[in-house]
């Protein structure tokens, strides 16, 4: 039995609570996980039951009143740090919002929950991108297990491939289309738009964060080269290692060239000599060239050639499921101990 | 320490023992993995020591006589099964060709080996194609592994990326171009050539098996298509099970039709409701569609979308390395044993 506390309860938070009710009888019968949310906080406040609480209301309380708080008839609300630091669970999934100034509150709850003895899943890539070799630390000094399959590739597992299927084989390099936005934006002027008139468009159909900075200027596509660089290529780096240009300078002109060269251009976040986020055009016969919102990452291995991974870069139900896939993960760690 | 007898030493056995020179030092400081190679055979001879062959001087006997047979000074020359039946050894890898009339030799191979109790890698598709289901469940019986990254994708891991990487996750379907000799001839066809003048250039260039039928009746594609459909989708199927149209009869009407519709053909092998290898149109704007030689496998899974993977499907530094990968799991799970 693993006993969760969630932070978070968006996009990410309800998919996962709705993945949990669709899936608890096969998880059980085909991978012997059992699971129960014992807490649930947000921004606002919190919903908690040592005994595991309905998700089923959980997701109605939320969809009728925006406020989870509502799912006690009493007002309990015991804010997310005293919930780390004061139930019972062996797991922390941390889903609140990425920023990279501070990784707020993402960070004191990885931090807190880690001190306290629990395993950490996060799908929030700000305190990754901002203190990923020491919070690895922190996670070995306290004998626990930090997770972050969602991070890069939403339900694509392009961590676990690099790290698990290529296993025994040397990763040379690699360069990837990592944020969904940016590519969606450069798919449209490729088709003619202007980049204003695309950022419009792609903010119309929601693909584009609160803070349009993390995409255009190419933070996201930061935070996800410093995950893959520690993880995979055993660098010690953080955000401030990366050099990093977003799309907003590239011009229609810039697209021209590239259409005439027989490329296109793509925000291309690269682990060669240096680690660079920047655009550059990539050949239309490269299999690393996919349009619209898709992600794609080639691994150049010693032995193995090149591989490339191409699929959605995100979506609740997506990441939802690769938390899944690191439960999974944390239960069969836990069975060897 | 695994012992190791080699069947076969053409292309892929020669390059798994370059493979093994040039990685033992790091295989056993990164995975604590010693290997020797205590047999080898082929259809005419055979070289044997139980402390370990010699690889260079093995290469090199091959390079100059062609016959492994010179590694000895006298004229040792122990039959294949003999050698399986006799000497000491953990695991056997199986690199001889592929047939599908009756698989042999690989079959009685693979056979003799598990009943001796030895772990089996193979890359011969032959014997999977034909029986996996009973193959299987003879290394269950006998409590040995039966590993065979290498008969799909070659280097690419798609086998253990499906099994692996996507696990906690339901594949529903699939689809893929699995075979790169057939994927070289259409593309030459889709840039104007007769379907005789590529396979002319393909034969050229030394793409085409000495029986060009299993590349060009799908034979190749179809083998591998049952191997993940027993492994991936828990089907007990063979190659009878598999509907099979190659693409000789596939016309330069044909590709222009597909051309007119932003499309390619291509050689799909499917799991979808029944098992199919054949030519299909395929929008040019899917990531399925590659060209050249590549390979590329397309997945659908109920949370994480489409996912697809691209690489190299042949070549012998590449399925060594994949002989390599099953070393490695077999290490790992003895060791759990």
């Amino acid at each position: 039995m693993l006993r969760i506390i969630l932070c978070g309860f968006g996009v990410v938070g309800q998919n996962f609570a709705k993945l949990l009710l669709s899936r608890s009888e096969d998880l059980y019968a085909l991978h012997g996980l059992k699971l129960r949310v014992v807490g649930v906080f947000d921004s606002k406040g919190s919903a908690a039951s040592s005994a595991g609480l309905d998700l089923n209301r959980l997701l109605e309380v939320k969809k009728k009143y925006g406020d989870i708080r509502k799912y006690h008839n009493k007002e309990k609300n015991a804010n997310g740090l005293e919930m780390i630091k004061g139930m019972d669970a062996e797991v922390l999934i941390e889903t609140t919002p990425s920023n990279y100034k501070d990784a707020e509150p993402g960070m004191s709850h990885i931090v807190n929950a880690m001190k306290n003895g629990l395993h950490v899943i996060t799908v929030n890539k700000g305190p990754l991108a901002l203190a990923f070799p020491s919070l690895i630390e922190l996670a070995t000094y306290n004998q626990v297990l930090l997770k972050f399959s969602g991070t890069v590739g939403g339900g694509t597992p392009i961590i676990d491939y690099a790290k698990n299927s290529l296993r025994g084989e040397r990763i040379v390099s690699f360069q990837g289309i990592l944020n969904g936005t940016t590519n969606y934006i450069l798919t449209n002027m490729a088709n003619g738009m202007t980049f204003k008139t695309a950022l419009a468009d792609a903010k119309k159909r929601g693909y584009v964060e609160a803070d349009e900075s993390l995409d255009i200027d190419g933070f996201d596509a930061a935070a996800k080269l410093v995950i893959l660089a520690n993880w995979i290529m055993d660098m010690k780096v953080t955000i401030k290692d990366i050099k990093r240009i977003g799309i907003r300078d590239v011009t229609t002109s810039d697209i021209k060239k590239a259409t005439a060269n027989n490329s296109a251009v793509k925000l291309i976040a690269s682990c060669n000599k240096e680690l660079l986020v920047a655009p550059q055009q990539i050949s239309l016969d490269d299999p690393l060239c996919v349009n619209g919102t898709l992600n794609a990452i080639t691994f150049n291995s010693e032995h193995s050639g090149q591989q490339t991974i191409i699929g959605r870069g995100a979506g609740g139900m997506e990441t939802a499921s690769s938390i899944l896939r690191d439960l999974l993960d944390i239960r069969q760690e836990m069975s060897r101990r």
